[in-house]
């Protein structure tokens, strides 16, 4: 038993679609969330910046004495999981693994496709961890840098964003993949829109929410699930930003009122 | 990297629903099984007689070399889990956190039934996990104590069959449970008979089936997945009754040409 919050961090509000389903699956546990707004989009940043600014995440967090942390961005887990592995003596989990196994146990002609941003595609981590586990899967991977800034930008359900995605993913038009991976934990606001612009045959895999399903997995199995008659800690949600921008779409899609607090992590050096 | 077999124990076949969906989602890795036919149905034996047939199990599989071992059962998850995890340096898997996780991720009013044998039933395993990760679930279990020997005794699609499962559901008429979990791993081989007796509105949770996803979760979050260009160990699989019995419903169930083995356990002790 561990009645210390879950850490979760992004680059964003995207993780907040982890934290959505993590407050559903197990709502006896305590959430402390990051979002580095200010440095957004993290997908067109080198991997080694990545890797700093998740570094700088994953210090602050620590500080706030958490049992477990949650990389809730994907282009952050290509470049840093590793890294934070080693270097932190809790448990750290990524969504690209969890994803992986949710595509391979969804697919049934062996055909899948992968979206997320420039960093996540170009680090092959998607289709690394799939030919891995089954490498007589064929995976087709696509960047789709214009859809962060979509969701960031609240238009994620507007004329514009149904045209830009219609048009980015003509790109699957020949692949009869039957599972799409969406790896970036922002698209789940696009869902909708991309489930409509593959078809309804395409099984659309949601990283973030099969990572908790790991969370969970790893709570159990490290004994370190929240004692359900232990005081519950209240969640807390920071940004480098702008809380009130933060709270208000945080709030619109948590459908909780959130009152997050700005964070500045820009010169923490983890394990110190 | 461990290019080792993962292990799987049961008390009989039903284990081998289990290893069904691991070799679909787990292709690259190797399968050892045993069945301790013999001595089933567990589900009526005292939680000390049940410990010490799955630490005999255990002793044997961990003999063959195993890199993580599953235990396929839940009567023998209910009674020594906690035990062969203490005494093993290997990661040891029940099946009862995972149905207990899927149930919670699946359920949407909260009401979840679980069907098992005397022995899960009584341990209040599932309630126990459900419980406490979220204490707002109602959750109604029953004994099904006449399901194993239809399946053990190939008469799982007779018209036995669906009058027995008919007669031992009508439990749930007034229960409006909108999740089921088969608590045993020999139920999903009479999964069309529940689903048609429950209703198709009910989501019928496979413990072994799930259990797989932690596996696969486990062997990545400790690096201990197969290298896919090693070479492949050929599975194995053990009974400690009749290998030609064993042999014809394995078979029909995993639909490869299966050749077990007679394996005597009865005097093994773990760790000697």
């Amino acid at each position: 038993m561990d009645n210390r919050a879950i850490g979760f961090m992004d680059s964003g509000v995207g993780g907040l679609t982890v934290v959505r389903e993590a407050l559903r699956q197990l709502p006896l546990e305590s959430v402390c969330f990051i979002g580095d707004q200010a440095r957004l989009p993290y997908g067109p940043r080198s991997s080694d910046e990545v890797r700093q600014f998740s570094e700088q995440m994953a210090a602050f967090l620590t500080h706030q004495d958490i049992k477990m942390l949650v990389i809730a961005c994907n282009t952050a887990t290509s470049a840093a999981l590793k890294d934070l592995q080693e270097k932190l003596s809790i448990p750290v989990i990524g969504v690209i693994s969890p994803g992986s196994r949710a595509a391979l146990k969804a697919t049934r002609n062996r055909r899948i496709g992968v979206i997320g941003t420039e960093g996540t595609i170009k680090s092959r981590a998607y289709e690394k961890a799939i030919l891995s586990k089954d490498n007589s899967v064929k995976v087709f991977s696509l960047a789709c840098p214009k859809f962060v800034p979509l969701v960031e930008s609240n238009e994620y359900n507007s004329p514009i964003a149904k045209k830009i995605v219609a048009e980015t993913l003509q790109f699957f038009e020949s692949k009869n993949v039957d599972t799409l991976i969406l790896g970036c934990t922002h698209y789940p606001l696009l869902r909708p829109i991309i489930q409509d612009v593959m078809g309804k045959q395409v099984k659309l895999i949601d990283s973030g929410a099969e990572t908790v399903g790991t969370v969970s997995a790893l709570l159990d199995y490290f004994e370190i699930a929240k004692d359900s008659a232990g005081d519950q800690i209240k969640d807390a949600y920071y940004t480098t930003a702008s809380p009130v921008s933060f709270n208000q779409i945080a709030s619109q899609w948590l459908g909780i009122d959130i009152q997050s607090k700005k964070a500045k992590i820009d010169e923490l050096e983890l394990g110190k």
